[in-house]
């Protein structure tokens, strides 16, 4: 059985200046391989401490899996101390240096100086392609050790990781090991524990495992098994009693988002979505935004923070008894919020409209209308207004982000039940 | 001097279950305290591999501080590895049973059968209280070995952090370590690099790193002195070499945003904002609404992902030649983001306009158009608008980022140069 150890090279690290959030991803990634992790180390840009580092590693561990160091300035020393451990050299790769030009040449961007230091490789080994940056990888092999170097930015490492390191270690285990993860919304981790009390506490193969997220909970259901086909077998009966208990809780699986949710709903019943954010401004619709497809379904947002914009462009107007809302109830209001909602789809010849106000702080808090109410506001075409209040403790982006989650649920709802 | 050795105790680091964020507080802490930090470890719940990590630890650093591992419970071994590697045993040390005792009253809780575990400290050492939680900490000191335990759960180590180790190992250090971080938007890493070879190349007291962000160079200068007046007398120089040299490339310090930057300047000018998004979809109001305050300087901002909003919310019409633009140009033109720029400052009066519409993907890229291509508009009131063409590399997400940062510092420079 192999037995990994996690490394991150990079002064900003040991400085505090970021969090070694890759070795958590490297982490999950080999739990569902299931390799061991026994240690995760971080060190600086220092060749005599980076070696003895991997030295002690491989005292311990048949796989050592680094990120960082790969670039192309001096301090970037990780592809030398690799090939000195491994009694190799560097040259310069061509075809990863063909990449970086092709690279820079559609960026229409100079190749710098030192661009050629990124394409030094240890002599031997095939580097693993880049396709988001400019460092390749390395995976080498060698008397029983593996090592596998990836680039330091998430988004370079990652996708690097999942492409070229998952299908070689595959290779290397014998047993699979598969995850599903159920995505929930809009109830606590207690009341997810408390309505699958019996089956955590008798769990075995698969396991059940709850993380609290922001607005979320999420539960990891891992069985292992010979082939991908048992794994999956385990899994699914676990699976089928926690949505049945769950419902309409449970929004997604795996990679899925809300706003996923909340896009495909909208297209499967071809329906035109306008939004009116306050609050949030535009954090709701940027999520959206980030699903790939949004067009068809997505008329029109407006932020409307003043309280000019709320008149002008949603027509927040007058009540049934011809008062002015926003003077006679605020613009943080039931009333506002539905006036809103309901200006933004009428204006856009939407199937629905949604709208948040509230108070994201960290000031403009009174005792009526504490730092953290926002009300949700939400227009059918041709049926009701409705909106929501809700109550959030945090910063103001915790609030703004909270406040987009349950909009998003709200809509999601209501299509789903509606 | 002292040399410092960050451990993390505990599987569910090592399973990714939760990124290790003390390290990076504690590594930000002996920074301050002018400790070097050479190495982050994690370990696992594991007697012989714990203390193989110490015996490791202390052949390179002075000081180990670790977390986790204290609790009641039997997985939980920290103090009995501590007190086995420095040649003790462990004891229940009466004063912190008292005061879990008390803990539990308060609480109105029952005292669980395991608590005596949580008072069972080395033999020697004081045990450094623990103000938010039952397990103290424990701060172990021979033969030039200096080891300090806390617990694992951040609310409850870092105030322990703060009021027990930080006075201790202020006696042990002679310097003050000040740290001023230059932040720079739209050159690269590379080219910032160039500009200050020299200085970089010369670098001493104060030290200068330059780290790549998205979109972004951050550039640290750090200077250890006997008081942090002094300190600051070594970096001011070599800053103000730095923003001699890069200019307006540099848009603030330290904790500054680019967006805090952008709201400053509207602020300063008393100029209103109204904002016109495409492609970025609300990404670039959500950045500028996380600042409190903004209402001041933010009249409203329009997602117009369709071209009918295009039309009818911004007024997106005829070129001088009477030809529709959207029909003539496209979406992703230079005509549709003046437009769009234009269209959303004259609607709400605003003194700018600014706007964005490109193709982030991952589909919709033509060879004259690919994914990646970005125009950000910018309308000034009573005079020009202009508009660029932007080309980035990456993600629907990283694009859709990388574009609301550029159009912020589009905006940025105009208010500083004009």
């Amino acid at each position: 059985m192999l037995v990994a150890e996690i490394f991150a090279v990079g002064t900003e690290i040991l400085l505090g200046d970021i969090v070694n959030s890759n070795a958590q991803f490297l982490s999950r990634q080999l739990a569902q391989l299931g390799i061991p992790v026994y240690g995760h180390t971080a060190v600086g840009d220092n060749h005599k401490r980076l070696l003895t580092a991997l030295e002690y590693a491989y005292t311990k561990a048949d796989v050592v899996i680094s990120s960082g160091g790969l670039g192309p300035t001096l301090d970037d020393i990780t592809k030398e101390v690799a090939a000195e451990y491994f009694g190799t050299t560097l040259e310069i790769h061509e075809p990863s240096m063909k990449a970086i030009r092709q690279r820079f040449e559609s960026l229409d961007r100079e190749l710098p100086q030192n661009a050629e230091r990124n394409a030094l490789i240890p002599v031997g080994p095939t580097p693993l392609p880049n396709h988001f940056g400019s460092a390749p990888g390395v995976l080498m092999e060698k008397d029983g050790k593996i090592l596998i170097l990836l680039p330091g930015p998430p988004h370079e490492m990652e996708p690097m990781f999942i492409k070229y390191a998952v299908p070689f270690l595959r290779q290397k285990t014998d047993k699979i090991f598969v995850s599903r993860t159920l995505k929930i919304v809009s109830i606590g981790e207690t009341a997810v524990e408390e309505a699958l009390r019996d089956l955590i506490d008798a769990q075995g193969n698969p396991t059940i495992a709850p993380y609290a997220k922001l607005g979320e909970v999420h539960l990891r259901l891992t069985a292992s098994a010979e082939t991908e086909a048992a794994a999956n077998a385990l899994i699914e009966p676990v699976a089928k009693e926690i949505h049945c208990r769950l419902g309409a809780n449970i929004y997604g699986e795996d990679e899925d988002e809300l706003e996923d949710a909340v896009v495909k709903l909208l297209q499967s019943k071809s329906c035109k979505l306008a939004l009116a954010e306050s609050c949030t401004g535009g954090h709701l619709t940027s999520l959206l935004v980030s699903v790939p497809g949004v067009s068809e379904v997505l008329n029109e947002a407006v932020v409307a923070y003043s309280n000019d914009a709320k008149t002008a462009r949603l027509n927040v107007g007058r009540d049934q008894w011809g008062d002015e809302i926003l003077a006679k109830y605020g613009a943080v209001s039931a009333e506002t919020a539905r006036a809103m909602a309901k200006g933004a789809a009428e204006f856009s010849d939407a199937d629905y409209g949604l709208s948040t106000t509230g108070i994201a702080g960290p000031d403009g808090g009174t005792p009526d209308k504490p730092v953290g109410l926002v009300w949700i506001g939400l227009h059918k075409k041709g049926g009701e207004t409705v909106s929501y209040p809700l109550k959030f403790k945090g910063s103001r982006n915790t609030i703004r982000n909270l406040a987009a989650k349950n909009a998003l649920d709200v809509l999601r709802r209501e299509l789903i039940f509606n």
